[in-house]
């Protein structure tokens, strides 16, 4: 499937806002957390490890949904349904991972560098609103 | 289950913010959006329409998850696991609609009355973040 992001919403992708990432639970419950992210161009991409439970649930169900609001007009919002095309590993430094330290304006040590990852999802529907 | 409110995390509820609600589809996917809320006390409170995707997701899957962000702090959010456990028809008027309307300082016609109804949503786990 093609799909364009909406240029009208392009700034929230393109802005250090916060996404609400909503996943399945293996017994096919929704989840949400509140996640930093970054727009490659074409995929979102976020950190998460490998031993935390919305991980298993990208293995169990990769479709995902994520919603980002403009702080400046919570009317005005991109919604995102997606997929996790794939997982990396962070490399030992976590780089990706202090990257988007840099990206929201934080700095602080990685200890779990070791189980860091990086999902990368790619966007199948951009619905914007307001 | 019984769950108790985070009274660090009261004030989210208890304020006009937005929350971001996560759905199953009927394809299993989730799906998320931004919605108005009321906390009743012990139950989340939203209206809907009959006709909409939304609607028609919860008849299949009542399980449903939502997060609100402490604007003034996004680090520090509320997230909410529940189950839709009784839709009411609104009234003639769409008071409750009306009541949010006033919650959220707006004012403005509801031409689908007839179809709004009032999703009561039935917390089954809090997660206090930041």
């Amino acid at each position: 499937m093609s799909v364009e992001v909406p240029q009208s919403h392009l700034d929230l992708l393109e802005r250090p806002l916060f996404a609400h990432l909503a996943t399945v639970r293996p017994d096919g419950s929704p989840q949400t957390q509140v996640m930093w992210f970054r727009w490659s161009g074409d995929r979102v991409q976020m950190t998460h490890t490998k031993t935390r439970q919305k991980y298993r649930n990208f293995q169990k169900e990769p479709r995902l949904a994520l919603s980002i609001a403009d702080p400046d007009n919570p009317y005005r919002f991109l919604e995102i349904r997606g997929v996790v095309e794939r997982i990396d590993d962070d490399d030992a430094q976590a780089s990706f991972y202090q990257g988007l330290q840099e990206r929201y304006g934080k700095s602080y040590p990685i200890p779990d560098a070791a189980v860091r990852v990086i999902l990368n999802i790619r966007p199948e529907k951009f619905v914007a609103h307001g």
